[in-house]
C-alpha cells in the first residue's frame, strides 16, 4: 500500500476549499449526510434481498411497487402515489435448456432465453447449428440457414474505452437476429452473451422481433460456451443443437410507476424529476440494472430533506416500470406531463449502475453545457469531472421527446457494468457502499444546483 | 440499462479524435495493444493464483521472484536480473486466535495478528480488556491500562471522499497504537481494522514498536466484531479477552528486487523507472496490493515493445522486494542508483490497486506541473483527468530523496481499495480486467510522453 498517497490527498483536502462559499459549504454538508446517514445501500439491500428479480408482471414487481412506496414515505416525501400503466407480461416459464451435438458426444451449454422471446415447446428443436460472425456474412450465407439454429458469436469490441460503445456495437445481434435469421428460414436463435466478463455466465435482454416474419425461439449463451460452440463448428462436419425454452408472452397486465415528491416552496407546480427503473430480469437481484438507480434517486430526496433543503421547484422522484422490455412506465409519465400541460424543469435518470460516479450526460445545446460546465470545480471533489452534451436515460426520454425538457444521466464508470447486466452476477455484492453513495451524492449536488439556477 | 448512453458515447467517440496528431495515432495503437493483446490480467492470475501470498521471507517470497524473472523475459525484457537486499523475516505461525469473556458467556472474535508483532506463546493471554476510542482517551486513562488488553475502536473516518486519507487518518492506531498502550502497562492491543468494508474480514498490516516500551502482541479485528466488542464492554461490568498468536521475527534473509529493462536507443545510460512491489500480506494472493502494480508494469514494457517502441532512455521496470514491512527493496534501488551516480529522469508506482484510472500524483513544481497537464487531452479518452502535484510510492521514493529524481504515482479510484487491502479479500475476483488494463495503459502514455519531451 502506498505510504505517500494519504499526505497528497491530505494537502489536496486542504486545497480544495477554494471556493469557501455558500454552495460549496452547502454541498460539504449533504456530503457529511450521504456519506455519514446514508440509506442508499441498506435500501438496497432490502430490495435486492426481500425482492430479488422483478420482471414487468411478475409478482415480484408488486412487492417492489410496495417497497417503493414505503421507502419513499420512509426517506420524508411529502407525496407518494402510484402511476397506473399497462405493461408487458413476458414468462420465462422454467428453466432454459440447449446442448450441442458433435461428433456423437453432447455438451451442456449455460444459456438464457431472451426476454420477449417465445419457447420452444416441451419437447425442444433439434437442428443443424450454422455459425454467423456477422451481419454481413448472414446474407452472404442466406441460402444456407433454412432449417437451421442460427449462432451468432459477434464479439463485444474491446477497443471502446466506454463499454456502452461496445454495447451499442454488439446489441442488434440480440435484438434482431431472430427475425434477421428467421427471414432466411431458421428455426431458432442463439446470441454471444453482451458483455466483457470473464466467466461463463449467460446475460439475457430484450429481442425485438420483427412482424413480417415468423417468431423463432431465441436464447443467449455464455462467453466460454460461446467460444467451445465456435471452435466445435469449425472442426466438425456438422454440428447439432438442442434447444429448449419455455418462454411466453401473457397478455399486458397493469403495472405502476411509483412516484414520491418534496413539494417545492416557491414553484410547486414546476418539476424537477430524477429516477431509475424498478423492473429488472429475472436471472438475478436487478442490483446494477436498475435498483442502484432507484436507490439513488430516492437518496437525493432523503439526503435534501435531511439537512433541511426546501426545494424551490417541487422535486418528484420517479421509479419507473417496465424500462427493459417496453418502455412503458417512461411513456406513461411523460404522456401524462403533456396531457396535463405540466411545467418540468429538468429531468434526471441513473441507469448506468452504482460504480464511482465519473459525469454527467445531459441534454442541453452546446451554449448552454459551457455555462453548465462552470458548475464542475464544486463537483471536483466528490467524483464528477465532466459534462458531456448528451442525453437520456430511457425512462425520462419521453418527457425530452413530449415535452421538449432537458434530460440527463449519471454517468459511473463503465468498466463493470456489463459484467453483470442481465445475468445471475447483478447482485448485491457487485455493488460497492461507497461508490453507490458517491453517485447519489453527485445526483443529488446536480439536482440542487438547477433547483437553484435552472438550465438557462 | 441505459438505451441511450451508448449513442451519447458514438457521438463522443467521433469528437474525441480532436489531436489527430503523431501523439494520438501511436497512443491509439498502444490502447489497442493493450486491450486487445494485453497480458496484464492473465499475468496476475498466475501470480496470484500459482504463487499467492508472499511476505518478505517466506518461500512464495522465492516463487513470486522467479515468476517476476520469467514474466519480464515474456514480456520482451532486453535483460533481467536480481538486485539483492536483506529483507526482514517475519511469520505469522499459525491460526491466530480470539474470543471474549463476558457475564460467563464466550464469544470468537475473527482476527488476524499485525505484522512485525510477537506473539503471546502457546498459552495465549487472557486479561481484561479495555476500550479506548483515541489517543486522547488513552493519555486521559492511562492510569487504567496497567495489566489489560487495549482495544482502540477508531474508526474509518466516511467524510474523506480519498480513502487514502481516512487511511492516513486511522493508520496510527495500527501502527503505534501497542506502544503507546505499552508505555502504559497494557499486556497487549487489538485495532479496528483500517475499512469501510461491509464484511467482518480483519486487515492485518504492518506495526512500528517504539524501542523504549515493552513489545506486545497486537492484532486487527473486523468490523462487525469490533462493533460487538465494543458493545459488550459498554454493557458490561468486566469483559475478559483472550488472545493466542503465534508470530515472531526472525533473522533477516536474502530477499531481491526483479529488474527487467527495454535497452534506450539514444541514452542507454539515462533511466526511467516503473515498479510496484512483489511481497504482500498472507492472508490472502496480494492481488491489489500488489500484484496489479507488478503487472501494470510488466505491462508497460510488453505493450511499447509489442507496437514496435524504441524507447530513446532506457525503461527499467522493477518489482520491489518487502515494500509492506520494511521498505528494503526501495531503499536498496534508490542506494545503489546513488552509489553509481546514474541518471534517472522519472519514477513511477502503482500501488494503489487495479481499479479504474483517474489520476496521477506527481512530484513536480507547480509551474512544470503546469506544462505536463498541456498532455492531460491525450489522456482523456482513457480515463486519466487530472494530474495532481504530489509524488510517491513508497517504493519510488528513496529515488526522489537520495538523487532527487521526479516521482509519481498512478491514482485509480480509490473507493474499493480498502474493502480488500491486507485482507483475506485481496484476491483476482476483486480485480476487473478492464479496469486493470486500463491502469496499465494511462501509466503507458505517461512513460511514452516523459520519454519523448522529457519532464522539464
Amino acid at each position: 500500500m502506498s505510504r505517500f498517497l494519504f499526505t497528497i490527498f491530505s494537502v489536496l483536502f486542504s486545497t480544495i476549499l477554494f471556493a469557501q462559499n455558500e454552495d460549496s459549504v452547502f454541498i460539504r454538508k449533504l456530503a457529511d449526510a450521504v456519506l455519514t446517514d446514508g440509506k442508499a445501500y441498506d435500501n438496497l439491500k432490502v430490495l435486492t434481498k426481500t425482492v430479488g428479480g422483478r420482471l414487468s408482471g411478475s409478482p415480484q414487481m408488486y412487492k417492489a411497487e410496495a417497497w417503493g412506496q414505503k421507502t419513499l414515505k420512509d426517506a420524508g416525501a411529502d407525496k407518494v402515489w402510484l402511476q397506473e400503466c399497462m405493461v408487458p407480461h413476458w414468462v420465462r416459464g422454467g428453466k432454459d435448456e440447449a446442448k450441442f451435438i458433435a461428433n456423437k458426444k453432447e455438451e451442456t451449454l449455460d444459456i438464457l432465453a431472451l426476454g420477449n422471446s417465445v419457447g420452444t415447446g416441451p419437447a425442444g428443436i433439434t437442428a443443424p447449428v450454422i455459425l454467423i460472425n456477422s451481419f454481413e456474412e448472414l446474407e452472404k450465407r442466406k441460402d444456407e440457414i433454412k432449417g437451421k439454429i442460427v449462432f451468432y458469436n459477434y464479439k463485444f469490441n474491446p477497443k471502446f474505452v466506454q463499454t456502452f460503445r461496445s454495447y451499442g456495437d454488439a446489441v442488434r445481434y440480440r435484438e434482431f437476429g431472430a427475425s434477421r435469421a428467421a427471414k432466411y428460414g431458421a428455426v431458432a436463435m442463439l446470441v454471444r452473451s453482451m458483455t466483457h466478463s470473464v466467466d461463463n455466465n449467460p446475460h439475457t435482454g430484450a429481442l425485438d422481433y420483427i412482424d413480417s416474419f415468423p417468431k423463432i425461439p431465441a436464447a443467449a449463451v455464455g462467453l466460454w460456451d460461446a467460444d467451445k460452440l465456435a471452435k466445435t463448428i469449425q472442426d466438425n462436419k456438422e454440428v447439432k443443437l438442442f434447444l429448449r425454452t419455455n418462454a411466453k408472452m401473457l397478455p399486458d397486465t397493469v403495472g405502476h410507476n411509483v412516484i414520491g415528491e418534496l413539494t417545492g416552496s416557491e414553484f410547486p407546480d414546476q418539476y424537477i424529476t430524477v429516477g431509475g427503473h424498478l423492473d429488472s430480469w429475472d436471472p438475478a437481484e436487478g442490483a446494477n440494472d436498475d435498483g442502484t438507480g432507484c436507490v439513488h434517486s430516492i437518496e437525493v430526496l432523503q439526503a435534501l430533506k435531511e439537512i433541511g433543503y426546501k426545494p424551490k421547484h417541487t422535486i418528484r422522484v420517479v421509479l419507473f416500470a417496465n424500462e427493459e422490455n417496453g418502455l412503458r412506465g417512461g411513456t406513461k409519465y411523460g404522456e401524462e406531463a403533456k396531457a396535463k400541460n405540466e411545467k418540468h424543469i429538468f429531468g434526471l435518470e441513473s441507469d448506468a449502475g452504482g460504480f464511482t460516479p465519473r459525469g454527467f450526460s445531459i441534454g442541453l445545446p452546446p451554449e448552454k453545457m459551457q455555462h453548465i460546465r462552470e458548475w464542475l470545480p464544486l463537483f471536483k471533489e466528490y467524483g464528477v469531472s465532466d459534462f458531456v452534451q448528451g442525453g437520456g436515460g430511457a425512462d425520462v426520454g419521453p418527457l425530452g421527446e413530449l415535452l421538449g425538457v432537458p434530460v440527463g444521466e449519471l454517468m459511473p464508470d463503465s468498466q463493470r457494468y456489463f459484467d453483470y447486466h442481465h445475468s445471475r452476477n447483478d447482485i448485491l455484492a457487485n455493488v460497492n457502499k461507497r461508490e453507490l453513495e458517491l453517485g447519489a451524492l453527485n445526483m443529488a449536488i446536480l439536482i440542487y444546483l438547477v433547483d437553484k439556477y435552472g438550465l438557462n
